[in-house]
């Protein structure tokens, strides 16, 4: 397919790289250009501006936050005023389900088609295809996508016809994945001040009762209190848990785990560890019982 | 092996049943004596009193609670008094740390051994031989009941020689499986009151991100409203979170999530909720989101 | 003093009836007209406009919230483009610190004068020039408004130069009342559930530790378990709270219990308790423990 | 009167000396003697064990915790055995409710009175007579106590027939303390780095607002940062937190504040806090935003 791929960070830059291997005319864009270089090379074409990544069958993009979606689409040059007719916007970012459903409305307004398409997985997983791809919308307009889908993911799931559904799905998930690090935070305090080996306690816990990625890896950064590098910054996380309090406010759903993990991250910031991996919210159970955060 | 089994509820049947086919010879007592019938039609020999139940090699003792536990150990008929030198009391009940190390000391002060050895998995587990075995002690001993824990189990992990090590780590478990349950709640509440459906959100969740059998279950259970019958009752549930706190105070280390799930479980019994599945816990986002617990 | 008033609401309203009872000139001005009448029979002039309402010396805004203050100022024929330079805005609606900041910018910019004002006091205590006025801004600013706050409070109090401050003060009195609120309504649950009159143990305890009108206010309607008619409805509680929570975000400071009280409103708006007093969160702790909120 | 005294903690030592002022003839009692000797220099007799303090009318016991009243009154000498049948045991140590039913049924069983009549007031205010006493148990027996009361207290109101109402008010009373100082925390660490004057703040809101001492007490230590000496050290707020939680979870009553100021003292002991006033929790909330808990 001939595409456009609008939002080259760590996670959008693998997925454009796996889809130009899987054979599509990708175009690519980026605020600061360069880092469109390297996929250059690889077999992309690089557009100038957003318009110019809005020619082919569909544009995805896979932006910071809702600002950064919203500034992409309805600038004077942006992808409302040049996606062709008939076209999709295939909407990968973790937004809000309301500017999902803003998005929605405005493509179909200008004639052009939408898909809500957020996807879950680390930096490593979208550089191996290996992301979970959660998609709403027009089952016509996923299934033109699949050959997308296919290239950057391992799977593809269709959770309903309203786009903002997958939005509120993939906002939850992080909020589950949050809690999960909260919680094994407080744990690994209580058993290591209780002189179990943190190691052991994590490589236990996820060969049994806890076979998930999200316990191995999240467990592992917090037995070793080494949030750095982040694969996810911190601030990025608060912003997911933000908006997913934000959607539990219109729909008036009491989260108090979410609220817990809301002061959490400012706790962590207050700190100064805005450049620390999310995962270390899950440190700050340990400086409640008298320890640090990072080893 | 030559062996007594002391507690015959849901799991300690399984379990005992387990040890018979395996071959070893059992002999089962249980306050109420009905319970032993069935393991007796199996090939087990049915004690009197705890007494009898105590002649072989090892005793395992698989009760409700710290209460019984201390019962049948130091009644005046009970393991203490009558467990031979030399012979090994296996603890698999989840109990207190801080009983684990009470055993500890008067069985060495009694010349005989004792292994903490709690277990992960719910009744079906149980009938499964599918458990996962937690053990602390001396390695030699655990060594010598190697194979009644492969008669009852799929795995067993040594997690140090400290017996309080393994209590804390099972009661530390299942506060994470209560913290995943609160958290299953919480965003299943969300996504059910914004239009996704819960069951395919759940397949969703836990054919992707968290591939475990807690999420698979319990998400299960949120997602349908039904916690009854219960295969682990609420009572136990929150019994557990009370030893887990219990042990976070003594040694100092917060837990604002386990804070939250003592507060769910009054709020559940306060409704009358005694009888549910602890993963009942879990309906209470749905209820504070204007709906009920159970569908 | 020739002033105007704009806000005619349960506040506004008996705040310009004082003004008006002091002697000074006051015209009158609310979106829906008819509020403006009782005033004009007590010698008020109507405004048909904004921009009529700005021709004195001072002009007053008591508004709803946030945008209602925005929309009054920046409008076509809002108050910044109608107030005489030298003139001051005296904002005494509870906004955000970051709106006052902003208004004090735009006043400076076109040569007006601004002073942030907020207040302290329910509806009655407006009526009967009870109100605790804080103030902050520049000190001569204050000076000239003095007589406009001898006429509506009992005391006025400058928290310093920065206007943002005072917000911020009114601010975390709100979340400080709703902090009392929600303790009495865990205090009240549990000696009620225990045994103990509900009115007997506030009297008891607001003749003894706690003689603040909060605590006897907010213990009364919690104690009788009547939050109807709302004196200070709940939606207008939860937006302090959130603007509280947001300001706190700004500065990076956890309020685990402003997030608390966030998850009490939302729980209350679930049931559909929008018209009920703020006081009604204080009757949650009640359903917590197995009855009702309303007695 | 003729009575006795026990427990000449900072508490009991001025009640004792106010009895004495009074012109009641006191009989004191300490296991550690040293601390009678101020008293026996004001007047007192000095008894050489419990048993020598029960020979009057009453007996008053003042002690830090169940576990010392429970002592003194079941031990072999202790006042069960030695308190004269119609004598009063007036119990004014903050005790559990159970403990105080408890106590109620063996005075009876022993044909001696119980009252029950915990109090509210710091060091300073037990020093000045100004104490809040609260009574319950039979009207004639607290009757009888007046003139004992009034020489301790400023106040002295009765709540009922049942003696663990009071202690269950007595608890709640301290657990509406407690949320104070937390709330004040949160709410100090808020303006404060919004950079309002934390000093000035407290003027403010407790010569507005909250005109209650617990409010100036509290939210002045606070704003100074100041937790030493202590006048009621942090371990013996925790262990009110807990006896408020134990009534709780026996009454079904969820309390969600109550389990955050658990967690409160438990990091607050973890940084080695437990020679703080219990006013230092109110610290935390500076320290989550990035601060310092002492000043």
């Amino acid at each position: 397919m001939k595409i456009g791929f609008i939002g080259l960070g760590q996670m959008g830059s693998a997925m454009a790289a796996n889809l130009i291997k899987a054979g599509h005319e990708v175009t690519v864009f980026n605020r600061s250009a360069q880092k469109a270089r390297a996929l250059v090379e690889q077999g992309a074409r690089a557009a100038a501006n957003i318009a110019e990544a809005c020619h082919g069958q569909a544009v995805i993009t896979m932006l910071a936050d809702d600002n950064a979606v919203a500034d992409s689409v309805w600038a004077h040059d942006g992808v409302i005023a040049n996606l062709p007719k008939g076209s999709i916007h295939v909407s990968m970012s973790t937004i809000s389900p309301a500017l999902s459903t803003r998005l929605s409305s405005a493509h179909a307004q200008s004639a052009q088609r939408y898909l809500a398409a957020p996807v879950f997985g680390r930096p490593e997983m979208a550089a191996a295809a290996k992301l979970f791809i959660v998609t709403a919308g027009d089952p016509a307009t996923a299934e033109i996508c699949k050959p997308l889908f296919e290239a950057m993911g391992q799977r593809t799931i269709a959770i309903g016809t309203d786009p903002a559904a997958a939005n509120l799905v993939k906002l939850s998930g992080n909020f589950l994945i949050a809690s999960a690090i909260e919680a094994l935070g407080e744990a690994i305090a209580l058993v290591g001040k209780g002189g179990v080996d943190k190691r052991a306690y994590v490589e236990l816990l996820t060969s049994t009762i806890f076979p998930a990625p999200s316990y191995k890896i999240y467990g592992g950064l917090i037995a070793e209190g080494k949030f750095e590098p982040a694969a996810f910054a911190a601030p990025l996380g608060h912003k997911d848990i933000r908006l997913t309090m934000a959607a539990a406010e219109t729909l008036q759903v009491p989260m108090p785990i979410a609220s817990l993990l809301h002061d959490r991250f400012l706790r962590l910031f207050a700190q100064g560890g805005e450049r620390l991996d999310w995962a270390a919210i899950g440190g700050l159970a340990n400086q409640d019982a008298g320890g640090q955060i990072t080893a």
